[in-house]
């Protein structure tokens, strides 16, 4: 069996996915993980770039995530819209497609599929990041861990996982109701200590302040922050998984995920003020994320610590496992547009489309390398992608209202109108406020990516051009092909091939590469072979035996074959490759290598003229 | 063409490899690079596990340095036995073999593999720390340093490395000279101050000493050492390389390295000693090599500091490479003993063993992931491989020598005798002082790879047994295929693979899977197959369309197959796949997985009656 089926699992037959619906409670943990998630790097990302302000930039975490929770409010409002508008979901590929045209379609899957690298990229490492600050040892091995659990998500998700809505439920649950909880204890004990709360354990002082509050680093900082909105776009796409009345199900689980996201950061804005908990340099050593210190600070490093960072640590992974199960879909659905590799749409063995899965994990697997594995260092590449699908699926929605028209059709342009405004100048604040740190490289990617799928759109077009033949099958000169054997010794595998060499041409040739310890195949060929086919009166197939010094066997095939078409450059020639199958994984490594090494060097150097017949004998062991 | 030649050259012919045989000047970087360039992490090995004793812990360089250089020497008399009685090259696994028996050969083999994967990894990590220790700010990116090195070395072995004398040759004599020069500056400084020269920049402060000297650390820190050691087999392997009279070049060569290592050894630990500089803490911001150190307050950190920095990374990058080039090597020849899978000795089409490539640098990839990249948790899984190789080899010739018997045998049986003694004691050693910290790894894995090899060996075996046909062919029931020809529309590619479906069976199936953006192929189908079919007088071939709703098309392929084979069982079906073949790299991911991905799925779930026919179509463009 040709892949491991150990790490990777059997493969399954396809059967159609069975859709199971789901209600709000279901859907807030299965389609909010991904926003909710975000409330555990967007405010630290904002807080590690005030840094340079010492105390001081403590203070402007509330307006920064005042700005925000704004920004996301609009947000909100536009995607209750799509939710009614696309009741079998509402991407941003498909909106802007749609309602905007191939183009922005495109355009906006690309900046999804950055997104979703990006997701699992910071997904990983602020999961790492949570790990470390709870046990600061493992700090040295940040990198190893990302790419530790990586690898893990990766076979998982090439295994195939349905999603399992209880195991995506009660990690989001559990993260949401610890810092819930925090941070109404937080607020209850600001409350009875008069402003000034006492941290159970005091966070760790902050440095001096080397840089005067300007408007430009407080603009970094939002643009920073606007990280905790990604993923809120989750609901709308997922429509369709609801029970009925599905849009109803859908839009209340959108407000509830909403108001819970709003509710995190401001609470976290809130209580880091109080508690004057500033961010630590990320990537070095005494690195501790803002919630580790925060939870630290109000409830001490009891169990209900390792609880909350245990949680966080999960829903991260998790998030980055939705994207996994969202970007190979995207791929599918570009490439059958013939605008990514046709690969892209063929289900693996274990019926998910391994092609995007293998991407994805590498692109983000590079993305962490580069970067260390360093969340602050993957922030400013993030929200781009994420904000320009943002703003094309609103605009398409606008598109929309105008085509459907109607009562109400103004209101809901303007909603949805507004939303793509907000989300378009946050696009252009990131650009700016990021671009040297990091959004150059999306800026640089997404054209990139672009030409590259129209350059495979034109290669696919040009083939079908040049392959077009509206013209007969050409029957004269119409002779059997030349059929060659290679064989090392009779078998029963030998046997076989020949017998079906015998089958599709009466010139057959048996091939021995010989070499000091290979055994004499010239009187079993007489005896096996030449003498029943004489037998029975057909026509007697040759042995040839060529001598190869170094014990090398496919290149003398080849040449042998080469030498055969040179004598006769009209004539088809068949190569018949025995070929032992194995019922096993474990021994895929052990056989077939040379049937497919034979023939990928007879594609390399062959033409034409040359076909390869595969004859496969299946292993009962 | 089925590899990306971008990234690892086009396909080459297989000529035979042109053998240049060089002198000892050329021979002293070629082969000597292993075991020089083990100086720049030797002695740092040893000094790293004397931290604990404080300054007092310097002075023991000295006697453990010592220790290291009297086993040298035994070992180097005995080797240069081995390159008299092989000259046509004496590694461990033939030495071993061919005098102690297979399974003492593959207790060798075995431990070379380990220790070629250590050599990756080790001379990676060491020189990454010699470019930290010039740049401490890359400190925190040590492992992504060390896995782009890697991937780097492991891309130029896939395109094929013609050993080029002169590339090896310049770095290591550079890296010597370096050296060599710093440490007769160093000893002239120490006579010319009277013993105690003042260093030109300090070398950082020794922490207390929080332990008390005694035999266990001693011990530890000279089993540490001794990976000073590992590459000094490599000239007795290469003998053959040598010009004539080669045995006598080849010895002069080995005498040479050895010479220069030892004044490496010597000058480093006497001079550390002086200026007391000891090891820093390995993998923590601030760690600085041994050698950095040691330039630095002899010379200051001036243009000739940077120049020795960049030698020992470069030749610590080259001492990987060539593990590159000798652990595939190593095992085709296993693999051509069946011990190993058979894959292991096919070349790639770069003329390299590609599987061996990939191995290698999979495990050192693993190795380095693991333990972060820092040489000093490598240090203990690495000796005890070497060792195991080096008592082998020389207990092998001593059984050479008496079966050869002859004047002076006694006398050559002793040197070797001699040898492989010592070598036997330092693995005990070794591996008692370092199993909790990693020779337990190094322990678990050379039996479980052997009872591997020993298990490849049994399938083989087996596999022989089972397929074993002392019989003629059986020529009953001799009907052509059924020959199935999936198609989706009517192009070139489709018609030359039908043309030849009709060759080989009067019985042809045209397929296609239909979905609602599939042309009909039923008009081409009549007018351009039945109709020419028609005019010849052969039997008509059928055309089937199968819908599929959801676009796929490789399982209803496979499942048609299948239902055609229920239907008679004992019929052989061969299925025609047309398929497109490029003749450029980069359309290798738009093509051709298809193709791929049905055989794979046929023989997923196929059987013996269904063989595989590929029809290649080249692409001009």
């Amino acid at each position: 069996m040709p892949i491991l089926d150990l790490l990777i699992g059997k493969p399954l037959a396809a059967s159609d996915e069975r859709a199971e619906r789901i209600g709000p409670v279901a859907g807030i943990g299965v389609f909010g993980l991904d926003a909710l998630s975000s409330a555990a790097y967007g405010p630290e990302a904002a807080l590690t770039l005030l840094i340079p302000l010492g105390i001081a930039g403590i203070h402007y975490s509330v307006p920064i995530s005042a700005a925000i929770i704004v920004l996301l409010t609009i947000v909100y409002f536009s995607y209750r819209q799509t939710i009614g508008a696309y009741p079998g979901g509402g991407g941003s590929y498909t909106v802007a497609r749609e309602n905007l045209g191939p183009n922005a379609g495109l355009l906006a899957g690309v900046a999804l599929m950055i997104d979703y690298v990006l997701v699992v990229a910071v997904g990983i490492s602020a999961g790492v990041g949570a790990l470390v600050s709870a046990a600061p040892s493992l700090q040295p091995h940040t990198l190893a861990l990302c790419l530790g659990i990586l690898v893990i998500i990766t076979i998982i998700n090439l295994r195939g996982v349905r999603e399992a809505g209880l195991i995506i439920m009660l990690p989001t649950y559990l993260f949401v109701g610890c810092l819930v909880v925090a941070i109404l204890i937080g607020l209850a004990k600001t409350l009875l200590e008069g402003g000034h709360p006492v941290p159970v354990i005091a966070p760790p002082k902050m440095g001096a302040a080397t840089e005067a509050v300007g408007a430009w680093i407080l603009l970094k900082a939002f643009a920073s922050g606007c990280t905790a909105m990604t993923g809120v776009e989750a609901v709308s796409n997922g429509v369709k998984a609801f029970r009925e009345p599905s849009d109803e199900n859908a839009r209340r689980t959108l407000t509830t995920v909403i108001a819970l996201l709003i509710v995190l950061l401001a609470g976290i804005a809130w209580l880091v003020n109080i508690y004057h908990i500033g961010a630590t340099d990320p990537g070095q050593p005494g690195y501790q994320s803002i919630i580790s210190m925060l939870v630290t600070a109000i409830l001490g490093r009891g169990i209900f610590y390792y609880i909350t960072i245990g949680s966080i640590l999960l829903v991260l992974a998790l998030s980055a496992n939705t994207a996994f199960a969202d970007f190979p879909r995207l791929c599918r659905v570009i490439a059958l547009d013939r605008y990514l590799p046709l690969a892209f749409s063929l289900r693996g063995r274990r019926l998910v489309y391994s092609e995007g899965i293998y991407v994805l994990a590498a692109l983000s697997g590079v993305l962490l390398v580069i970067f260390g594995g360093v969340t602050d260092r993957l922030i400013p590449l993030f929200a781009v992608g994420a904000f320009l699908a943002f703003t094309l699926s609103q605009a398409g929605m606008v598109f929309h209202w105008r085509r459907i028209g109607g009562p109400g059709a103004v209101r809901s342009m303007a909603v949805n109108g507004l939303g793509a405004f907000v989300t378009a100048i946050t696009v252009l604040v990131v650009l700016v406020a990021k671009f040297t740190e990091g959004a150059w490289i999306t800026v640089m990617l997404i054209p990139a990516i672009l030409v590259g799928m129209v350059m495979v759109r034109r290669h696919y077009d040009r083939v079908v051009i040049a392959t077009a033949s509206p013209s007969p099958l050409e029957l004269k000169d119409f002779r059997p092909a030349i059929v060659v054997v290679p064989m090392q010794r009779w078998s029963i595998v030998a046997k076989k091939a020949v017998r079906f060499a015998l089958t599709i041409s009466p010139e057959v040739i048996g091939l021995q590469i010989g070499s000091e310890d290979t055994p004499d195949l010239r009187p079993d060929w007489e005896q096996y072979v030449e003498k029943p086919v004489m037998e029975v009166g057909l026509p007697t197939p040759k042995l040839v035996v060529i001598n190869s010094p170094y014990r090398y066997v496919l290149m003398p095939i080849v040449d042998y074959v080469l030498e055969l078409h040179k004598k006769d450059p009209t004539r088809q020639i068949a190569v018949v490759i025995p070929e032992l199958v194995e019922r096993h994984w474990y021994y895929y490594f052990l056989h077939n290598q040379r049937a497919a090494a034979l023939k990928a060097l007879l594609y390399v150097k062959g033409n034409q003229q040359i076909a390869v017949v595969n004859v496969p004998w299946y292993l009962d062991f």
